[in-house]
């Protein structure tokens, strides 16, 4: 399997000097995500460029924030395609279902009608997610110190620069889960993953908190999941927020240096502690 | 048309003091982006989530990057489908080519082999890039004054920190376009359109500079424009620094606070001036 870090050599200039010295980069690498029903023969349905690592976890995460299964319980196996091919074998992961599933193209629409606005993509969703329900409600002082918690744990992200981390924490800031992927909603989508093959989903009474910004999507997967609570150490977009008020979700952005933003949900964070 | 700026108001905490006070974020719209052949009916080719602005110059780029178009010359026109919907017909742009198109699902494996690695990868993109050619040998000087200058220039992260910016410049580091986004590969995308209908690409004698990571993408799509030179603040993916050397680029990563690192194609860059 391939590691996390690559290790190259660089030429690292400041001002007139220039070094040549070792360095070490994230490794982002394909991965194939298939999909197989009970009888029926595995179908391809993303590759996404990712840093290897808890690749079972993102398989299973990416299946469930995308619609493909609904559960743990929907899960038969997960397995790489073994075929003796070296290092790339390591890069096919095949979901096994319990149940016949309908495999179609994200990013492309189905319907031919020409109106697509954000609360169409809201509508879309809101057909596979249930509003979050009440979650805990949680003082000020414990969300400032995630972020230091966050970056203690994130090994990969020392070493190279490169890396996007997704957290869960209790609703005492205990750190539960981290994973960190070349990209943001890979880094979530294995955090999701391993919440759910850890035990169940949704996790009603738990805090995210992401390394970066909050798209849509972010959101949309942390829903999925039944995250009451989404922090993220820089900005969340609009349609972020329009999407928390929807899914009745708290959004905390710019979490850093002790301050933080809060953009919907504000009744589960208690300001004055 | 949407704003690239949503206003929202926001409860702002730090410490025991928390103060509810107007916010602004980056505004994040689905866009589907169409393409019509003549003869033919338009048929959907993708849903990007981007902020809304340089939608023509987003769906020519993302044509021209995901290898639907080669050129400027293959295009007959561009698009709004509008029909009196109000804000979201500015959500579907159609790009007409001049020629027959096979438009695929992306994301989507065609064949069923087992073998899935970065040389898989970058052996389909090398099918539609060739080498960059020699292209400009840039002072390391030069490189140094970009961050200030594309910062300067981000009115959108200014007012919001929530966005990624892509700029051109020429060999002597002036500034010539710069276009922000939500999502990293749709700035470049919207740098790319920009390009191709000012004029021509591929842009051989330019330095492509973009605001945060340099993943796999970034470099293919930087290829295909012919950017001989491409630098970011952040770091670069170990597949990225793999495919620049493939296509013959380099690679500056780090470039911030007057140092910076070179990962490949050295030899473009004097590091002693």
């Amino acid at each position: 399997m391939n590691s996390p870090v690559t290790a190259v050599r660089v030429h690292a200039v400041e001002g007139e000097r220039a070094l040549e010295r070792p360095d070490r980069l994230v490794t982002e690498e394909p991965m194939e995500i298939r999909v197989q029903a009970p009888g029926a023969e595995a179908v391809p349905l993303a590759v996404t460029m990712r840093t290897p690592g808890s690749d079972f976890e993102l398989a299973v995460g990416f299946c469930l924030t995308e619609g493909v299964i609904d559960g743990p319980q929907d899960l038969a196996s997960v397995a790489y395609c073994l075929s003796g091919q070296g290092p790339q074998e390591y890069n096919v992961v095949t979901v096994g279902v319990r149940r016949p599933v309908e495999v179609r193209a994200r990013n492309f629409v189905a319907n031919a009608s020409c109106g697509l606005c954000g609360k169409t993509t809201l509508d879309d969703v809101a057909v596979r997610c249930d509003p979050v329900a009440a979650g805990p409600r949680v003082a000020g002082s414990i969300l400032t110190a995630l972020p230091d918690r966050l970056r203690a744990r994130q090994a990969a992200f020392a070493a190279t620069g490169g890396l996007h981390a997704a957290a869960r924490f209790d609703s005492d800031g205990e750190l539960l889960a981290i994973r960190e992927d070349v990209g943001r909603h890979n880094a979530l989508d294995k955090l999701i993953g391993h919440a759910a093959l850890d035990g169940a989903l949704p996790r009603r009474d738990e805090i995210l908190l992401v390394s970066g910004r909050i798209s849509f999507e972010i959101v949309q997967k942390a829903a999925i999941a039944g995250f009451p609570i989404l922090c993220a150490v820089s900005a969340p977009s609009s349609l972020a927020v329009e999407a928390a008020n929807r899914f009745e979700q708290t959004v905390v952005g710019f979490l850093r240096d002790g301050r933080f933003n809060v953009y919907s949900g504000a009744d589960r964070i208690d300001m004055s502690a």
